[in-house]
């Protein structure tokens, strides 16, 4: 038996709902031809969406105590397939070793409302996964089949406008993560000419955005996020259109965390501005850095990568920075009046976190999701972010990430072996 | 090393070109991320586009060898999950057992033009495993994945019209595959107001129908194909519709063999139908029977499933039919003059074989199509095809099944079981 | 020379914008066959667009007097065709009896942005008449040739919901002119399933609503308009509509006015609704009596048409209501807790004033738009607007209109001649 | 009365339909206000698609006689207005001078089926005409309506392909009237990437197109037809387009003969190639000339315009050409192997006809059409067209005409003066 699952039959005796849809899922699950799956799946599709908390995780532990292969006969197919290697031994070793539930969600996938309920399944699922570990094999299965079916190749790019329906603008004004949008007003700014908003959307799913992206237009790249997303300013003109900014990138579906999909949204969206707009010649970022400040505040040493003199700098640095008084620094006035020695080792320390720590895994989130899409760190920007998140998690810093098309792949291979791509301005810094 | 594939090192040592796209494959398959593949994989989908048909060959046969499992690394893993089953020792064993060549497929999936080369690929391979069984393995992996992605749930019914574009409907005319279509007149008759015609299309394959149905609105249930197809009837007036009779059903993707459609056509089909039209209450085919005629001449005598009476009247049929002539039975004018009692002797004959027969592998395919679908054996009819086709595959005989949407789920169930759901009327030739 | 027009010459003299905007006009006009009618109508387009208002005044009183037809070769034709009637001497009087402006207009109408700029001239135009009665003559060709182009059979109509762009409900929210919508969310309210919004479009002007009516779905004939407008409301259950109310219609181009829209728009909309919701019978408005109070409060005696009894009764109402303060009347505390017998008083005396007043041209505006429709008054409602310009223009009366599409016809006859069609609940009142 | 128009009253007599579709039309006619007249005017519809032959002449014989303007009316108006011209004289004078028929086709276009109805009646109409001259008078006013709502500004130019609907393939097939379409393959290769066609709609006339044209991408300027319509040529490759030759232009709808489209239509076309492909350069046609031979046979002598040298050697020319077997030169084989000598006078001939006969009501209409469009004739073409259509016409000679969008105005404004623009390679043959 599945380790850590010995008292689920015990509930399961006490809870009919969960017995009904399990006794249903058997069914669908087990459904020899297709005649019969849809019609059995929509039942599962409303079983699911009448469970409450406790039931919903009785369900799981379920799916992964019996969904899963049953071990005495994966171990007989996986002697078999070793003694003579061949096409049968294989199909029978394939069969025996995936878990059953996956073919039980790809059967409800089927079914009208599937998709949604299994993206809606695994959002819950996310959330248990702390204090229940032993659903890690069955968010593997969940992550496995959206991952597939929620592959680039079946994903539509949209551009989001004014001329969009009033019933998308208020889902992405519900789900914009990074940068608030007050209000219609505030949104009526974010899509102005010299602004866009491009979505990814997914046949099964139509009129949800799954993740969407907003670019300012302008002149330069810029070096503080105040006025891209000031509601009062003037679009710019076109002709003076030269660089493209991404400046905030959200999630909507919380379902589907770990299914890649702002990595080939941003080059779609920079390969459609390429053609609409050939002047714009550079694609950046102006980025958050979310966990430097807590990073700052940890540090006791020297990155172990950081050479002699390299090494010796820092630690000036981090000495001269504790000397400040570190709340001061996340206030907004202290912050903009801090002296250039201050800023100088700020600034310095924060190259040292991009350039050092991105490629472990505690490294920066956003950093290291630009970086492993192949772009490059270009440049750091002192009090670019005055509001009260940016003042907290990054003392104002913000980061533009620059990407060359013609460089993310070579980028993205160094990356992936521990090498960051730095500009020169930020190599000033180290 | 998979059995039966030693000489293919030797072969791949002599093709430069098919070493390439290998080495492409391996890239692909092992790029940590994402963030390349969509290029490295558009590279696979071009160099698989300039393979010549012995260089696929060779390139499937490397598939089967060089992207299949570890074994001695499945059977390890599947005696950890023996020893103590769980999430981890599960994750290691479901990475183990799943064959590399489907996560290369995955990523060739989502590069531009993925989808349709995948489709193409399957297409070539269906064609070689007679002669190369091995391949067999790499089809496996192929059919999972296409039923997956051309899952119910992805698909998109359209009705095809005279509205439809002409770049489609040269398509339809191409791929009908039971009654052919004669040119664009002949089409037009197809597409009046009492001839419907839908089709599944893919997200993916934008343009390309996937399967297609044929509809006829009529008064009764039809009993011979001729004035269904005849380009030269009057429609119907729509107050007289009360049947919808499919009459042709073809698969316009060699490469999506075995992938579920048609039973799911169909009933979408039915439903819009219901929908559009409530008086139309009754939905059936008129189908050809393909296997009668071979099975007829191969026959020596009842099956085992007819009990005393019925086996010794199958006797006398069959004996009365093997003194006429054969030929005879084949050509239009002895069929249409042929005496009351040979008609009854093929007809009751005709009603053994679709009624015992029809549950094994053996029976006639058309048949298990629609009754594993939930349909009703409900009428022979006599005369009913009487091109060269249809009197050599079948005699002239035509069969209706009956769609009852309320029975299709039980009499599937039956059928699963070795039933088949027939009418009184056919009950009374047996 | 056309009256009151002498000065014009002068002024011309000293503009030298208008006098080559009328030159290029002289040219369109002339212009043999259409090859460059195109590029100078939008050259005139852009020179108008370009106008001051003095300019623009200027503008329309040239084109009173210079493209007016010529007197003396009018009355020539007149009598050739008066001698000797025919085609070619009525050719000839048609000629020289239409105004040249006539066909300048239509000229710039087929250019590029010509339409839109017609409308918008005509829009300035109405606001001179008063001041400048000469330029009827040019107001009389504009309203000629916009009620030709955007006749019923051009428009389009087109639901306005949650799912339309939030540049078309911006549009929506602006021109509202019933009852004001407050922002974003009180449009949501009055777009949810129980409430619709259509819209009139011309190919012409795309994304441009001309006219819009809300409707709300009803359990019953609406009583008062809090409730309809009210944004915090539960929509209605769908199978509980038995009543469509328009309650709200609104012109959105001063420059179409006098350009018939709304009756063919309710119209529309009724039978839209018939089809989509069958159980729906009744089609009625909530419509405010925006002339009542001022009529109220000038009225010195009952209107010719009452007779003896009914006379003498309005007389002892008019005195109770003006031994009431009036003030108090446009309150409204004031007016819901007043009493029984000035509530009837006022009641009755609306009724007169709509059932006796609306045939006259001084009648109600709103009375007379919906009577002469062919709708019926139905009821008049107590208290049934109780906004500050609800009590300022009606005392809160409100009235329901009843559109019986079998009776629209007959009664739209009756009231063309003077007969104002009501309910017995109304002639109740009288 | 109308003269010639005193027998109507007495066959109105004996014709009941036709009296009662007066009559309604006069209802429809007087109708105030507009509540009824969409009921009104779809049953005038509907009572003109039952008329026979003889009952549509009796209709617009009335139509002639009963709404034409009042004389006396008319003249007592022209006569106010002559005394005193102002606003309301004006004002009465319109209105006395609009043939009623006006208004009366102006109400039917608004009723459903109205605009259909109208341009069906037109087509009728323009048969009548030669046998009933004073049916004249109807024609003019319905030219004027139709040119008023068919106006450019309303027009939709969309692109006809491949993906287009097979109804409207099938009208293009059927309303080409320069080169026939041969079925659907000869289609196919008019609408392969190197092919264009693209029509005009109407938003009242959905999916009937009103005029279409036929282009080819070249290489070079084309000098014979054969080519471009062959099914059977090769597409030329994109990067090799530098001309773009209109070979066909054809109305679909006789009942808007004389509404000018096809010049619109030839230059938003150009505009649209011109932005799509900007290496195409040069527009040009390759066109019949319809009425060469026919005046070949029919002139005497030199045209007035031609001085001393030019007369003479024209004279030789025709001398020359008579001389000749007239009947050969209408022989494929005998033209092609014809004389050099002989071919010089008959394309010199052919060019004095084009530059000398155009400006004059009886030249050549194609070239009439092109030349007031503002083109220019740019090279006549030997052997060009050798169709029996074309070798009847024109002796196989086509020619090319250069729409030069940067000149086409002036031009235009040239022919109309009487001169004709040609080249120096068509200026060599005079």
């Amino acid at each position: 038996m599945f380790d850590g699952l010995r008292e689920v039959a015990q509930q399961l005796r006490a809870d009919r709902a969960v017995r009904q849809l399990l006794s249903t899922c058997k069914r669908l699950r087990s459904e020899r031809g297709e005649a019969n799956s849809l019609v059995i799946g929509h039942d599962v599709v409303k079983r699911l969406q009448r469970l409450d908390d406790a039931q919903r995780l009785l369900f799981f532990l379920a799916l992964a105590r019996d969904f899963s292969p049953n071990p005495a006969e994966v171990l007989t197919a996986a002697q078999a397939y070793a003694a003579q290697p061949g096409a049968r031994t294989l199909d029978a070793l394939t069969r025996a070793a995936e878990p059953p539930r996956q073919e039980l969600f790809r059967r409800i996938n089927r079914a009208q409302g599937g998709t949604a309920a299994i993206v809606a399944l695994r959002r819950e699922l996310l959330g248990l996964l702390k204090a229940h570990p032993e659903l890690q094999a069955v968010e593997a299965d969940l992550l496995h089949l959206l991952s597939s079916w929620f592959n680039a190749g079946f994903l539509q790019m949209e551009q989001v406008s004014w001329r969009s329906s009033a019933e998308l603008l208020e889902k992405i004004i519900q789900h914009e993560a990074v940068h608030a949008i007050e209000g219609w007003g505030d949104l009526r700014r974010r899509l102005q000419p010299d602004r866009r908003c491009f979505a990814f959307f997914h046949p099964q799913l139509p009129g949800e955005p799954l993740i969407f992206v907003e670019v300012a237009l302008l002149a330069e790249m810029p070096a503080a996020i105040g006025a891209l997303i000031d509601p009062k300013t003037e679009p710019l003109a076109p002709d003076r259109y030269r660089v493209a900014a991404f400046y905030s990138i959200s999630n909507c579906q919380p379902g589907l965390r770990g299914v890649s999909l702002g990595n080939f949204l941003i080059k779609r969206v920079a390969q459609q501005l390429q053609r609409e707009l050939p002047r714009v010649r550079k694609f950046c970022t102006l980025s958050p850095i979310p966990g430097f400040a807590g990073w700052l505040s940890r540090i006791q040493q020297a990155p172990a990568s950081l050479d002699g003199d390299a090494a010796k700098r820092f630690a000036e640095q981090l000495q001269l920075l504790r000397s400040a008084d570190a709340a001061q620094l996340k206030e907004r006035d202290a912050l903009v009046s801090a002296a250039p020695k201050l800023r100088d080792a700020l600034t310095g320390l924060c190259a040292v976190y991009l350039t050092h720590e991105s490629p472990a895994d505690h490294g920066d989130p956003v950093a290291r999701f630009h970086l492993d899409n192949g772009a490059r760190l270009e440049r750091i920007n002192w009090a670019a972010d005055l509001s009260a998140k940016g003042l907290r998690q990054s003392h104002g810093l913000m980061v533009n990430y620059l990407y060359d098309l013609e460089q993310v792949e070579a980028q993205h291979e160094k990356f992936v072996n521990g090498e960051v791509a730095f500009s020169r301005a930020v190599g000033a810094h180290l």
